[in-house]
């Protein structure tokens, strides 16, 4: 019992923050609440019972499976649902007819035979990347649709007036759906993209700084914010992997009319790119803040006493800089994204920084001989950010 | 109309490739067409159908939703939605009894209290990371069933029996699914989740090699097979992204009994771990290969004729064998997964490799000034690579 009170402790506990973190959730709960009771009035109200008798399942059945979290998503599996419906409904219908001309005996396999083709022609499209993309609910819904108009027409000869109580049915269904997500605290998938893009080049610029504070300034500092400064520095870790959730809201994002700040039509494609970039620029930083945090930190402390600690002293600074400004600058162009205007030229200073970098770099490995191994990649790297932020600034351009 | 038998041929040339790049997905399309054939049974043969009537539509659907590509995700699927029916049908009978227990003008009130309850309720679980993974489609068919049978419950009296028949049909259904999945040419998840994790350790393997062909060989070979590099070069770039698929077979593979060579309760966790490495190590790739392709090939070039080249070429062979050496690693580790056996130590012949560049690398330091910004990240990077070879193999060795 003791262990169980734990359990429901814990999962009290995981409620209330994730209620915490996005309060839209448990709006979002209470919408799917909302619109299932409504349209479960169906049911209750005797004239609109009359009219659809046991039809009124797919209304409940749409909205149960057709809401979700952001109107992109609401909106396309509406549409896919819609459509499908219709086009696999008339194409039911019409299998039903040329089957029921067939005489009986022949009728139940012609119908079975139709429903075999249509369900492997489908399934084998269904592995269309694009169609996949797409598509996928859609034609899972005409696989349903068919199979079962054509296989009940069998049955029941009133095949046309229940293709078109279930299509009347769904359309009302998928209609409250895409209704109150819209007009009821409505979740964007276009700006959630355009957060999360904006976030994620946050993210890089606070894993830049706190390497900076960690690394090269722990010695002044020392341990007293450890914690703190540990989910800054993993912050990256959250861009790593940000390809299949960005791609997905791209998707969604497509089907939204426009609203706010975005037009219909928005480019989104681009915003695709510049996550890509985003994402190459964390991996850069991946390289350089796992490889130096992991493998270097006894070389740098090794070095410092036994080489000349003078240079090394300057090219620490250089690297400080250097690091720096590029969070700065991809902080900055956060921000301008976030806001959507065209960034300032930032970078160009960061731009300037690793320049002398490169030279400081040039005339020590002249003047000394020093252990520069453990420092070299960290200029390297940083150098290498600088042309991505210089990518990422075009894309911000483009854009705005 | 040109453009229409174009885009026809377009077509008909991207379903041959699929179908060439993967039989088993035309053997999939079959395998659907065929159980929902089967199902379909339940309305043409006479007795089936005076004993389920329009309960059998639930067997259709039940087949079209829940048949995936592999024998884990029908299974997990198919478990979700027998479990889910049976519990949300018992509640909603509940439900149905508790508020007609409460009166006439009552009961649609209550009724609709609690649809909205647990609808709102399941819909926030749905947002649990954990619930999501791995529950979150049982979830879904949660709220449809409480939904219909304690809704329709009020205009239907016989509500268990309802909800019996319904229940029975979707274990048939779904009994159909999984059985014709595992025994008709079945593709199971954990299999392919074996073989990709191994496939992209051979992915990296072939990019480091080609890195080096097409780098450090470029002037010996010129551009003969530029186009056949290309595509090795490109491998590692699946490696990147491939943590959301991962993920998904894994969990899937969690649902599968014992086959072929794996046990049930095979450590799936061990090879999303081993994924893990296996990324990490890619992003190093991609630092180094994105990196010395774009930017640092002038710098190269340029120091070749500047500063002393004998130095330089002892340095680049030193490259060259570590890279290599790597490669090999990699491949082995590759092959060593796939046929379960425990890798031989060829990783260490790497690490001595690696030894001596950082050697060499600090005696050339001592010897003379050279340019050695643009090799070093080389070196660096190849080190780091090494490291994290060390860490697959001692993933290899537990899971073997």
């Amino acid at each position: 019992p003791k262990a169980i009170v734990e359990k429901l402790m814990n999962i009290c506990v995981m409620t209330k923050e994730i209620a915490k973190d996005d309060p839209r959730k448990v709006i979002h709960s209470l919408k799917v609440g909302l619109s299932i009771s409504l349209v479960s009035l169906f049911y209750f109200y005797q004239p609109l019972y009359e009219n659809f008798g046991l039809s009124a399942m797919w209304a409940v059945m749409t909205v149960v499976v057709v809401f979700e979290f952001t109107v992109g998503a609401t909106l396309g599996k509406g549409m896919n649902r819609t459509l499908a419906t219709l086009t696999a409904g008339a194409l039911g219908v019409g299998a039903h007819y040329l089957a029921s001309l067939a005489g009986e005996t022949a009728e139940p396999i012609l119908i079975g035979f139709f429903v075999f083709l249509q369900a492997a022609i489908v399934s084998f499209i269904r592995f269309f990347p694009k169609m996949k993309a797409r598509y996928d609910y859609g034609l899972l819904i005409f696989i349903l649709t068919f199979s079962l108009i054509s296989v009940s027409g069998f049955r029941d000869d009133e095949v046309l007036e229940m293709a078109h109580k279930r299509l009347s049915t769904i359309v009302i269904g998928g209609t409250a759906c895409v209704m109150i997500s819209i007009f009821v605290c409505p979740v964007w998938a276009g700006e959630e993209l355009h957060y999360s893009i904006a976030l994620n080049l946050e993210h890089l610029s606070n894993s830049l700084q706190e390497f900076v504070n960690k690394h090269f300034m722990a010695s002044e500092e020392g341990d007293s914010n450890k914690d703190d400064n540990k989910s800054f520095l993993e912050g990256y870790k959250k861009v790593l992997n940000s390809k299949s959730s960005e791609d997905s809201l791209a998707n969604f994002a497509r089907w939204e009319p426009g609203h706010g700040k975005f037009k219909f039509r928005h480019p989104w494609d681009q915003y695709l790119k510049i996550g890509a970039l985003t994402r190459q620029c964390a991996y850069r930083i991946e390289a350089l803040i796992n490889g130096h945090v992991n493998n270097n930190t006894p070389h740098i402390q090794g070095s410092s006493t036994t080489s000349s600690s003078e240079i090394l002293g300057r090219i620490q600074e250089a690297c400080i800089e250097m690091s720096m400004e590029c969070s700065k600058a991809l902080k900055e162009l956060g921000s301008s994204i976030k806001k959507m205007t065209i960034p300032s030229s930032s970078s160009s200073q960061s731009k300037s920084a690793s320049k002398k970098l490169k030279a400081l770099l040039q005339s020590s490995l002249r003047e000394q001989n020093t252990d520069l191994l453990s420092l070299i990649p960290a200029g390297t790297v940083a150098s290498l950010l600088i042309d991505i932020v210089d990518c990422i600034e075009d894309l911000a351009d483009s854009v705005n």
